[in-house]
């Protein structure tokens, strides 16, 4: 079997998930190709070092542009903060390498539009590129696509999206990363609600066409980190920043379909650690799922019997369930990091058969605009702003 | 012990809640007042008499004036459509009678405003009005103000609140008063949106200074009832109308302490059958309540144990939750009409003791301007609408 | 319409639930008889006298003989402790009266037989006997036992309950009556786990045929109360007593159609309130009810497509679920009293129809002879034993 | 760092989890040994290769003997069925290999004693032995066990465990060797059953003392299925053959501690899929599990202030959980097989240390006794038999 040899940017905590993906994937799947984790890139050479021989990668590179020069490698797997997104995509797609980039895919629309366009010139040479909005790949999310895309549901009314996480409610946590405006491009609404605008698309496969938005940073000073971080810093000092990203995002939305969304995204819900939450609700029958228990999808069908019609909450564990019959029988659970584990079945798949993967770049555009919009709409009084979308 | 002699006016849904509570509160709480279902009013004389006879009231009157013209009769109960709440109110107020007025208080703020002027008014004379904003009264909402008041959430950073409903998803349901503007004044947003606003303002103990909305009416046709009822109807035809209400409002909103707010209400959320649910989060912890869950209130508290700290749910069923020690054992539950009779008790008290009832007219006119404002920024493209507040 | 005069012996936690529901039931439901709270009956003249005034009703009587000798009453209603009922409803029977009887319908074998013989007698001449299993009455209940009937679970093969409650952890908690064999005839086995064994044989349609059981006493001496009563007391001084009743029972079971039933029933479950639940499984599909959440039914259905195949929670108060449709919109609850409510509209139809009214005494004493078994195996080393059975 | 190198007997469903496990613990442990997935040892040449090349074992054997010879090895895995686990175990041990074996650790008591003598045996020369009751490393139980050491439950009084499945519901089910008495051992008791107890010993710190049961097989005989696997087969012809061992067992307990238990073990509980429950009611509070939702823990605290006592549904992903600062941040749950992962940290851990791994061969002894009299009291009248404990 031919291998499929990786080059991942990255080892902080989605360095970890993607290295276990890249290895547990063909020991669960029978797939086209053999991945192989071959080199692991960082700026640090004695980190990335540890890091390569720790997640079991065979090789390590300090400079992403040597790995992307490199003729051994196939795939390039981005990593990294949001603002090299783009110029590392870019680079590798040109010098032909198949990429799979984290998501947010960019920090901004004119970045998101230059890597779309990069996609679209490789994917006509058979270079491939995806966007690694992970969580499509839950079996309940993907479940819950698929009835959808059956028509369970009927014509759409209603998208309520949350994603609702806590770690930002002390007010000591210190100003990592992801709290400045030039490393992370947004706060709560590009980390979290990019995952929210996304499967509010993907479920319903209708774009947002506009919002009316809200944004809102909450604890506008922070003590500077020692050593920065993604989610977790260290050793701060007395000395203190100031955030530049929000810390909330709340807005309503229209689809293209005539649903109305309500989104909000937020890391002071307290007691939330990791609630994305949407609900769908159609002239048909229901949908809802919260990724605190991920391995369930409530549906609510209104064909049914009145006197048993009501939410049922579906383990989504049964072999008969998107990408189940790979692991457990039934009723045994499976984790977050399942995700990508799938993500590297379908990439890889999607190679192998030269089609695109999903979701592609201009996927990633499409949730890009959105967040945009919200920017916008939030900066001028919360008047109606429209997202240029596709026809 | 002294009698409060009640005159109803309206005997519909509400009606028949109003009566059940009048009846039932002396039975389980020792009241200062005897209240007494003395007469019924309507205008239609065979359906009054029925109504009067089946739900235990010793009298009836066919027209409300006449009602309110009796010197036999304390306290006037208002149980009509929005349209006729102001006039109905104003006039017994100066009568001299102590006014329960269901909500919204008014279809209009103007409405709103001569109510509470009204209420103020008789205020000075020892008379009272309340607005009928039951769920305040539910045990488990009287626990999450209790605790908020106690500062065990500390500064409040989120509210999200939604009032979710579906008795409209079928197309063919017909165009009852509750779906014309002249009757409802407005749609899910003052019947199911007025209790979010109410309870929002309530719980936070913060009034809400601007909206972010959209309005929607997602079927804008229905059929002609032959006979027109509230929330049902029988023997539709085939010539339909246009709705002029709201089927669906959602909105973002600021609170003057700080607070972020999401509201949503509709009547198009395929299968949840009541679902008022409002959450809240601070710095120290949160609350979560679900009217579909009605005995039942969770809560975060922040400052326990890292190895238990959870979202507990608690039953408020004990005898030391509001209202309780009347009731049964712990563990046994109340249902939607222990709301009504609760406020019974706090309106009946409050009488005896010569104090102001909550929620006040004023109360109603705060929902009143906030459900305002919404109906503004709904028409002016989502823009952010002030909502004049007391200071 | 011809009034049901009630005397009601007993005014504690029982007599106040079935005071409201004789008040209530006639509001709510369109019923044959006119039920009147007419007599109240205890020992102590002051106390009864009270009582009556608070609970509303008409007239007062300090002996029950005296009570069941007035020709001005249909029916004896009995909330008095188990040992009394016998004499008190085979008196009241043979007066020519009709009886309800609260639950456990005796204290023993004996007494229940020489009850179900005058029930027998009585219903001869027209006159009818009905044991107080309240919870048979909740409409999650009563559609468990309606689709349990249409065959929706087919061959029975499971029945697990449990009965749970705390009250008694708390080791001073006093040695009221309840624990006092002489009175109440045994601990959680006949108070919590009776309405266990009558749900499990009133939803499967079958009759328990042997048990293997376990009974324990986990605190064996407690304080002497000043003043006894049911579930509280007051004033516990420091002599202690012996507890003669168990604290928890557990036992194995099995049914005539072949299923097998794990049934516990204590006192000592702490945090659980009032956790009586049941669940049965069968062949074609499972049910589940926790009367902690009374509204709610959950149901799996086998055949439904496996895709979606799932335990739905059922909200059961629409207008098609059992009583239902006397009460509020769907999507609107109900508490534990309306059990008591819907007993009274279910007795006083069967008065007025001539019908046996259900559960009857027969009903009680086969209830009565499974805890007889269960005694009797647990006193003999849990030994298998059979429970005598109708033919 | 010194090698830990692996062989393993068996490659189904078992194999393929401890074959993950053994992948992924040193990605995300810091381990004392580098666990080395070495050698594969199957029956069937062709299959043993396929599996061994798939699941990423470097070697492959055909006869357990040859592997427990060979001198590059340390561990020995046992996943076969149970008629199996003594011979291979007592083996490898006296080779001075060190062994993990799968649960129950034997068909019979006198094998299991056996294989615990060999066990202590070889204990003294070094060389360790653990039983593969993976589910004690499932982080919310492993918390259950902290809480319940530190005192948070007080006195034990109750342990209800239920261990519900649904696989054998279809009568066309064929007869894999999961039902056959001479391969198993015994059906529902000894597959699911044994977790429970084991689980209740180990919360509870407690040993079973006596127990009075109830076996029963509902569906008696079952076609025969063309290839045999454990839990599913394909291509079942006309002929039937008897099911040797229990579909369902029962059984309440005594534990050494004064506790009472109730215990279920069932593959009919149509719908539920892997339901393993678990609840333990104390003098101070309570924990509830379900293994469908494992990574939430159910406690109840009953020192609480009055008004927020309640169950709390812990979220067991926080970085202060046993086992989780190694894998995400809170809120991101993990799945089954990280129970597995967890066992090989545990026990890699264990040998490097000098010390004896958990749970021990004679805690699997301890399981067996506990199975064993079950067998026994179910074959005589369901009467009290005592189980033989350690002093």
């Amino acid at each position: 079997m031919p291998a499929l040899r990786v080059g991942m940017v990255g080892y902080a905590f989605m360095g970890a998930a993607h290295s276990h993906a890249w290895h547990t994937a063909p020991r669960f799947f029978d797939l086209p190709l053999r991945p192989e984790p071959a080199v692991l890139c960082g700026r640090s050479e004695p980190s990335v070092r540890t890091a390569a021989e720790k997640l079991g990668w065979a090789d390590w590179e300090t400079d992403w542009k040597r790995l992307v020069a490199r003729d051994d490698i196939d795939v390039i797997d981005i990593c990294t903060p949001g603002d090299t997104h783009a110029e590392i995509a870019v680079a590798a797609l040109d010098a032909g390498k198949h990429v799979l980039c984290e998501k947010p895919l960019a920090n901004s629309v004119d970045e998101a539009e230059l890597m779309a366009a990069a996609a679209e010139r490789a994917a006509a040479r058979g270079v491939r590129a995806a966007v690694g909005f992970n969580y499509r790949r839950l079996p309940a999310l993907a479940l819950a696509r698929r009835l959808i895309a059956q028509g369970r549901l009927g014509t759409l009314h209603h998208v309520r999206a949350q994603y609702l996480q806590d770690w930002l409610v002390d007010p000591d946590f210190p100003l990592t990363w992801r709290l400045r405006r030039e490393k992370a491009g947004s706060g709560a609404l590009g980390d979290l609600g990019a995952h929210a605008v996304d499967l509010a698309q993907y479920l319903t496969g209708q774009q947002i066409t506009g919002v009316s938005a809200l944004l809102e940073t909450l604890v506008p000073e922070r003590p500077l980190p020692d050593a920065a971080s993604g989610l977790s810093a260290t050793g701060a000092g007395t000395a203190r920043g100031r955030v530049t990203v929000d810390d909330a995002a709340a807005f309503t939305a229209r689809f293209a379909g005539g649903a109305i969304g309500v989104f909000e995204a937020t890391r002071f819900a307290t007691g939330r650690k990791n609630a994305l939450r949407i609900e769908v609700n159609g002239s048909l029958g229901s949908l809802a799922f919260d990724l605190e228990s991920l391995n369930e999808l409530a549906f609510y069908d209104r064909a049914e019997d009145p006197d048993t019609a009501a939410f049922r909450t579906i383990l989504v564990t049964e072999p008969n369930h998107p990408y189940m019959s790979a692991w457990w029988p039934a009723g045994h659970l499976i984790g977050y990091e399942h995700s990508f584990t799938h993500q590297v079945k379908d990439f890889t798949e999607a190679i192998a058969a030269g089609e695109q993967p999903s979701p592609s770049f201009a996927d990633g555009l499409r949730v890009q605009r959105v967040l945009d919009a919200v920017a916008a709409s939030a900066a001028d009084r919360s008047v109606w702003t429209t997202v240029p979308i596709d026809h």
